[in-house]
């Protein structure tokens, strides 16, 4: 893995050499064969898909429609298993209202974790609270980490959804999954999977994985903004009502009566993210030619160097030292997680503070909110330097008052 | 209005000086500036908003809440009535699945027409089955238009909401909104106006007209793909629930309770549409740039040259001579409009043919489809003289057989 040819692939990075952009847990940078490729539909076609009957529209359809192919590739699916949503958010409220509107009733019993990102647990509270479902969560080990035993403990026969993370977007632990769905399986309920930051960080096959939904963002994965994939298993995607109507998704219509399309297009409904569909598809072939398990050694190797370098300053806690991905969460002893990160600021390093959509899991751990650091296939050992430098250079400054 | 200096403003009629691009209903082209705001935002930024503690992040969230100001002015709106959505489509459907399903109740009564998008209506088929409403349609005019006395005979105290477009994608007759308007208010009925073929095309103010709602895209208005926005009176939008939960959109959460952010906040879970966002702001200021009364009687007078030369050519039904906006839909008599509009592809007309997403009003017009061709800003003579020789040789072609 050539970082300097990496760095010299992002824009940003390469007008702002000095920057440590530490926050690609919230957003990644985009590389410019990401930005050329929205630039090039947009320049060079322009128009709808689907329902042109010209050139320029069947070429902008074959675009869009391979981005499909080429994501469902990404994570070992097929074609129609990708449903284009507005990003992760979108497409885990989607499950919720789709799939937990429809097959979870009263008595049933729905689990989720302490760890999840709001937009993973919180609509299942909703559809728990419409539908009298009891929301249920896996008590977290003592370093906040879900384990098989601690699901074993709250699974039952009533369950009939898991809405679960994969990687926790605070702590950066990841999930025992593989077991974890299995045992789900064993008692017929379904797995929705948060993959917003499992995705772009290491190889996924859902086939192996065998989760029933995959949810991510494309803005997280080098993608633009605007985009995300629900991934679900076809005899799912089948059974499911849409939860929106209109263009492009129904079949007949008539005053009261309606038919809808296959899955995926019976949930996507109006004309969709094109640019950001082509976008996101290049995204993936560009991750893919450095290799996912590369990235993922690499943002664990700057991790384990900046767990390192942190370590050794006194008055600094650490939330997940032992964290497999490229994140961390810490806090310096007596600052606002806020405070601090934006003296980070002046020393060019982006860095982000507070509960970071996941205040159960901050509230788990006795605070109000942590800064945290997360890593990338740009970042270098010299920002883990900065970073830790910048560190010590807040504490110092915190430590004046 | 300087129509070579327009033209020359888009790179897809740039590279194909010859094209007669007769598809604007379905989606405009982009100029470059709205390009080059997306491009900028990617290679410059590239960072999300609102959570962020450092200098691109700011910058980013400044940019997004600008392009809301702006886009807010557009339509006479202020910053906090403009919700983004993912499109026309969607922003249509959340105000059924929040306004409709919440305070539509049983025995109430919604009014939609057959010029409806399938967007606009189909929403309210599902909100009416749910809730035990009845969804009424005005009944159309000769011409197929809604007319205020159809109105009024549908109208009732029991009438909640009236789903209605501003512009009929299909015929292009521009709706009496503002009587109607009146008359729903005086029975206490909301009206969520589909402004999706309107707001590209005429200047727009929601004070005036008073609509509750409005909903249109940005990929019809010169702007990219992935972006509309749905507008609301405040007091409306405070007092509907949201319908997706999840990050940025959360203020506190617990286990199984939790609030959420006021509006227009509420209503957006996740990582916006930053890109897509910034790049509809744009579109809005090159459309005013330009004036937005100018373009309506520029398209409204190359329609009208338009439908002069297909009345000189014989075995032609025109199904709406007399819209007052861009749009013309028409069919070869015998011919599938299908087979025509591909036929039409040769010339390097780009038009429509189909139901164009209403079935409704293509079934009330006892036809199967028909074609379109929809003008805008960037359309010339010589594109209606180019349409309407392509009209004659289909024609031609189609009569050998």
């Amino acid at each position: 893995m050539d970082i300097n040819k990496i760095r010299n692939d992002f824009p940003v990075l390469r007008s702002n050499p000095k920057l440590a952009y530490l926050d690609s847990a919230a957003m990644a940078l985009k590389p410019d064969c990401v930005i050329d490729a929205v630039d090039d539909y947009y320049r060079r076609l322009g128009v709808n898909v689907h329902r042109g009957v010209y050139q320029l529209s069947y070429m902008a359809t074959d675009l869009y429609e391979e981005a499909r192919s080429t994501i469902a590739k990404f994570i070992g699916a097929e074609f129609d298993n990708v449903v284009f949503t507005r990003g992760a958010s979108a497409s885990l409220n989607l499950v919720a209202m789709s799939y937990g509107m429809t097959f979870v009733n009263e008595g049933d019993e729905v689990i989720t974790t302490e760890l999840e990102h709001h937009s993973s647990h919180m609509p299942w509270i909703n559809v728990c609270k419409v539908k009298g479902a009891t929301l249920k969560y896996v008590p977290l080990d003592s370093d906040g980490r879900i384990t098989v035993e601690a699901f074993k403990k709250v699974l039952t026969n009533k369950t009939k959804v898991v809405a679960i993370t994969h990687v926790s977007n605070v702590m950066g632990y990841v999930t025992p999954i593989k077991e974890i769905i299995k045992l789900a399986h064993e008692v017929g309920a379904v797995v929705s999977l948060d993959g917003a930051q499992s995705v772009p960080h290491m190889k996924i096959d859902v086939k192996e994985l065998d989760c029933d939904f995959l949810s991510f963002s494309g803005h997280k994965l080098c993608g633009p903004t605007g985009i995300g994939v629900l991934y679900g298993k076809k005899d799912l995607l089948e059974k499911m009502p849409p939860i929106e109507f209109g263009g492009d998704m129904a079949d007949t219509v008539y005053t009261h009566e309606m038919t809808f399309k296959m899955a995926p297009y019976k949930f996507e409904t109006g004309t969709p993210m094109i640019a950001s569909a082509i976008g996101l598809a290049k995204a993936c072939q560009y991750l893919e030619s450095i290799g996912l398990d590369e990235i993922s050694k690499h943002e664990y190797y700057l991790k384990s160097l900046a767990v390192e370098g942190l370590k050794k300053i006194p008055g600094i806690t650490i939330y997940n030292p032992t964290a497999e991905t490229g994140i961390i969460s810490f806090n310096i002893d007596g600052v606002h997680p806020h405070d601090a990160a934006s003296v980070f600021d002046n020393d060019r390093v982006c860095i982000r503070a507070g509960h970071h959509c996941a205040q159960l899991i901050t509230r788990h751990l006795g605070t109000i909110g942590t800064v945290r650091a997360s890593f990338y296939l740009y970042n270098t050992e010299e920002d883990v330097q900065v970073f830790v430098e910048a560190v010590k250079d807040a504490k110092n400054f915190f430590g004046q008052f």
